[in-house]
């Protein structure tokens, strides 16, 4: 007999009929013998609609509104699916993050736990009922309604999961699991049966949409195995775990992409020490992410700087940039929105020399002209014009081997 | 200054450019130097709507998740008018039943009252700030979550009017006030500046829609004089307070009307001892509601009996009736739901001889037929045909010079 | 018998309960002996709700698919009245705009009417139907679907009620009638039984929120006799019809106010023929609607030009100062957001002398200054600091003898 | 170039966020050189919210109401989903039923297609823009406004796709194909690459959801080729499309179940002519749905006879086998709601002798009882205890080589 950790997002409870479907699948999960512990965020779109109502209805939200707002969402969804397991004859009890015992601190719409005791939680476990939790809430240590922000149903189930010792956490979503590759742009990409912790949060960070890193980052931290698959098909999906050293890597397990980026360019630079440090410092005390860095060799004393920063940073990173150049003569600053990135990534290609003459060789192939590169141990991530990058995605799928 | 209770009920929040109106109130009866306290419904039809969700998810629906879901109704509301005043420069928190310091029973669904302790509320009040608080909600003694059923809002501003001292208790609706009979049916009918408890207790009892009578119990009960008003026209609307023994008495202040009964007549009944009391102490063990009752003198023996239901409960009158019949050997059941009441209600009528004269002679004048009378001390009501219900209603109004 | 329009907005039918309460009604009036006409409003705040998803699908939103889109919601309320007044027994018929007859121009998104054949909803009443018509809208000269325009139910209902010789025009509100001033300010402000065009006119061109004033055009034009009323209460409203010459009129009807302009003041401007002419052709040009204008009398050569514009419009009237007081030398531009308007309406104050002269004693008499002032034969205007504006609203009313 | 109808259902269309992903999706297809014609149902459950509002409403709901007001539900649809597709710089143009040539009988809420005339829609096909036709909806041939019934757009569909001669027909739904077994079962369960019309048919017949059985009837009428995929993971569906005879088939490609039915046997029938033919006459003049049959061998001269009704329909079928019981002399009547059925369906089955003796062999293995047997060409079906049908679906998986 396990104890399974079972959450479920907004569009697999979005309406009554998905609700007793997903009623369904944990009744026969408790049928088959597990303890069942059940985490539920707000059906469908209702959070952003309950932030939407806020906005219509005043300029000023203090965050202890907002927060008593937001959390009206996973209560009633909480509330419905124990109704729906009642009717399957499967008891069941409701608790709130403040009931379920998650202690937070008092940053309002995006609050950390500092402490943890599921007491009730337990109990109920303990009498044999299956506990529905209402995800991403908490109590305040001010004893206030807090909210732990998007994607934190996620968060509460892997907090959930460590603290009762589950077997295995499920976060159920609308996709089947995570591909080898956006398969609108590959689609002969393939479900990827497992994958390892770094692995995933350098896909999520790189292009994959699901799961949200965060709670990626939590399980890996408390060693918490998931399972990401799909309320709407209920087949198996993709495991998350620890790598295992024992077994044979694929050198590349999955090509991602983004078109989020920008690439700015402070050209003319001054080859002077300090000069790099002191923009990228600039950049930081404005907010700015800047994520990779390119800088052209030295030519007669003056360089070319180039970066990429998520594009609603842009204005901001282009206006540091400008008056910075002011100030210590650099010739001028440029942008360009119009790029994307394609990664690879793999836990293999820590032991395997040459991917990136792979990686090099196939885009050249192609015509492909690669602007910018940066690696870190597991992925090597290129810029090229977004015009070609689904070209690029297709490219690598096929040359690393990982077409269906 | 004066300590105000404001309470809006569900259309006067039904969606952002309302709550901003109603914010506006609000600030504006601050800003004149009251304090004030806001109890809030949820917005619209929104409890109709939670409560629908759970039919459409479950057959069962234990009273504790009931509460939890509806529950959510009113936070939503709470917050959002918080926000709004914020936005106008008031500073305002939102209170759970439970943080008001509603304490109730267990009865989920229908709760009741059973301690009050609105520590967070006066101190709310005793910083400046609008306490506004989720209308109908309490904790229960075994620390759930409980809703104390339709209509409660009304009662939890009472209830807080009275724990407080307020000096009055609005409440604000989308009619204008209490009228001297149905708009609808006499255009002539006037709003009342003032109503007595009892008048309105009969004429709620009698078919007038608003407010709810558990609501003017109370307020009669602990003396909170309300105000019963708009908030579309925002104008003055009716007070309802104690009678005022040294004010002259109108004889007739109002005429109501209700096609909610239905009539069960018994004929042919052996006229003994007990047989009638038998019968209605049936009708009480299966939960019928008997209204208004007449018996006709004895004719050789055998007596007609007939009594009003409200119309969901006439097949179980008819059923228990036909058992009865069997037994007693009276001669049959026969029910007739074609017919409606019409009330008069006056508080001066208590000193006033010769009123029920008048409503015969009002009726007989117009051909109207009366089938069933009864009264209470400021109350004579007939049961007529539905078909002149209308006319009998316009024909009192104008005999008893309420007419504009 | 009468032929009456019945015109129900949002609010009137925002859900279930209002419908079939509106189709009560509706049917009542049918059984009294008229026939009845329907037009209806989209459901609560549909409209917006529609727009506001058409915004957050997209950033591009073509006239043609926005008017798709939107009178998708009154076909929703037009057929779920229609279902209403079939189970009281009456028998109904819906018509999309196309259907009865409304062909208007290309102008999406605010067509105006070009012709109207109303050949089917005569039929349905010939044969002592109730049609039903979707307001605001019709069906282009192209053929697609189009709106007339927010408040363009009003238009639908006059349009219709000219165009079938209807005996008078209902339009059902949230409010019960048209005020002497706004019950929120002046609690003793009573509902004005009739109202002549000319002053309704004024009234909601300073202020007062309902109808709409277009509708309001149309039918002065038309002749068409309005009765502004609530579906609420029920109780009569206000009649609108055309001034009655022989009837003794008040010299004052009602108080408006508005806080939704701002003041523009241009200083120091060269008194030259033709400067002002400049500016106020620059503003018509740049689509600043100037309401009120205040010359200084010349001082030294220069002088001062203020004017009022919607607050929506204040940017980019100081905008267009700015240029021009460069271009002809003048001093600066200063404006001002703190402003209100109070306005006296009245027919009668064309034959009497000395009201101006009793609105500035009042007034000076509270301390109010008076900033600018405009008038038409049926209207004087007063420009005061925001926070007195309330003080003047009420001094006016009681002034002139409109307290209850 | 291919011409491809792409056909979103409610929940791919359920929110603006997913609006875009459709638009982004079709725009795709359009830019890899494809001529596209989408077709749309109405935002997620807004049919359904529809049907319960003319619920709510009103007990008396005529058709040609009901039709007007359940088609505002694909005009939002279509109009937002054009809004999206020109953001993304593809024009696009919505179209109603009427629009695009769907002529039908004046059968309300169900009404079949009689004659389709797109031309509209080819036109804007041959200006190169994207025609986005409101699934389900059509024009009777009194020009009333039409709805084809649930699952309608996917007839929409496939009749536009065979008229305009489109090269495939893409259904996306949240599933992500026909799987040889439902997951929720049997998680080794397999998406199918590809599977006949015929076999599709008889697996939706028993218990596969997706696709609607008619679009399925019509698509192999029409030799239309589906491909039914998933508008959330994108990635390749299932293929439908006429048997290929050069191809070796699988004998056995999928096990279905369903618990939908219930059984009822008449006891004691005296063994004679016509009787069993009597039952079955009445059974279908009481629009009972008899679906399996069996008769014991006949035991001095009496026998029983067992037979399956959908749920729905028991209470009536018990009803007429109690009735003509009586007359003809039968011991008695039984029901038993706890059954469940089995299938496995396989074209191969056709040329493979032994596949029954297989089934039974594997169930009795598992100590599973069969108790009424029924087979078609490509099927054999098993009425089991509805609590072993899990076991009995999974043996039967594994024992024909369709686990992963």
């Amino acid at each position: 007999m396990a104890l399974v950790i079972q959450k479920f997002g907004g569009t697999s409870v979005a309406d009554p009929d998905r609700i007793r479907e997903v009623a369904d699948h944990v009744a026969r999960t408790a049928r088959h013998g597990n303890d069942v512990v059940v985490v539920v965020s707000a059906m469908g779109k209702e959070t952003d609609e309950l932030i939407r109502l806020a906005h219509e209805v005043s300029g000023v939200r203090p965050g202890r509104e907002m927060d008593m707002l937001i959390t009206a969402g996973e209560r009633k969804a909480m509330a419905l699916l124990c109704m729906a397991l009642h009717s399957l004859g499967v008891e069941a009890d409701s608790f709130t993050g403040s009931q379920a015992g998650f202690i937070t601190d008092t940053a309002h719409g995006n609050a950390k736990i500092v402490e943890l005791r599921p007491e009730r939680v337990k109990d109920a476990l303990a009498e044999g009922r299956v506990p529905v939790i209402g995800g991403s809430q908490g109590v305040s240590t001010a004893r206030d309604v807090t909210f732990l922000g998007r994607g934190g149903s996620d968060t509460t189930a892997v907090a959930l999961a460590h603290a009762l010792g589950a077997d295995s956490c499920e976060l159920y979503t609308d996709v089947s699991g995570v591909f080898s590759a956006d398969p609108r742009l590959v689609p002969r990409a393939r479900r990827m049966a497992e994958v390892s912790f770094d692995e995933l949060l350098e896909m999520t960070a790189t292009g994959c949409p699901k799961p949200a890193m965060r709670s990626v980052e939590y399980a890996r931290r408390w060693g918490v195995k998931l399972h990401v698959r799909s309320a709407f098909t209920w087949e198996p999906g993709t495991w998350v775990h620890e790598e295992d050293p024992s077994m044979e890597q694929a050198i590349v397990s999955a090509v991602t992409h983004d078109v989020s980026e920008a690439k700015v360019t402070v050209s003319g630079v001054p080859d002077q020490p300090g000069i790099a440090a002191r923009l990228f410092r600039e950049l930081a005390e404005g907010a700015v992410n800047v994520d990779m860095i390119v800088q052209n060799v030295s030519d007669h004393g003056v360089t070319d700087i180039s970066f990429t920063v998520p594009k609603e940073d842009l204005r901001r990173a282009v206006e540091i940039g400008e008056n910075l150049a002011g100030e210590i003569g650099a010739a001028g600053v440029t942008s360009d929105a119009d790029i994307g990135r394609v990664s690879i990534i793999g836990a293999g290609m820590k032991s395997s020399p040459g991917v990136a003459a792979t990686v090099f060789a196939t885009l050249a192939n192609d015509g492909i002209n690669i602007e910018m590169i940066s690696t870190s141990a597991i992925r090597i991530s290129c810029v090229v014009r977004s015009q070609v990058l689904e070209d690029a995605v297709g490219a690598l799928h096929t040359a690393f081997g990982l077409d269906v």
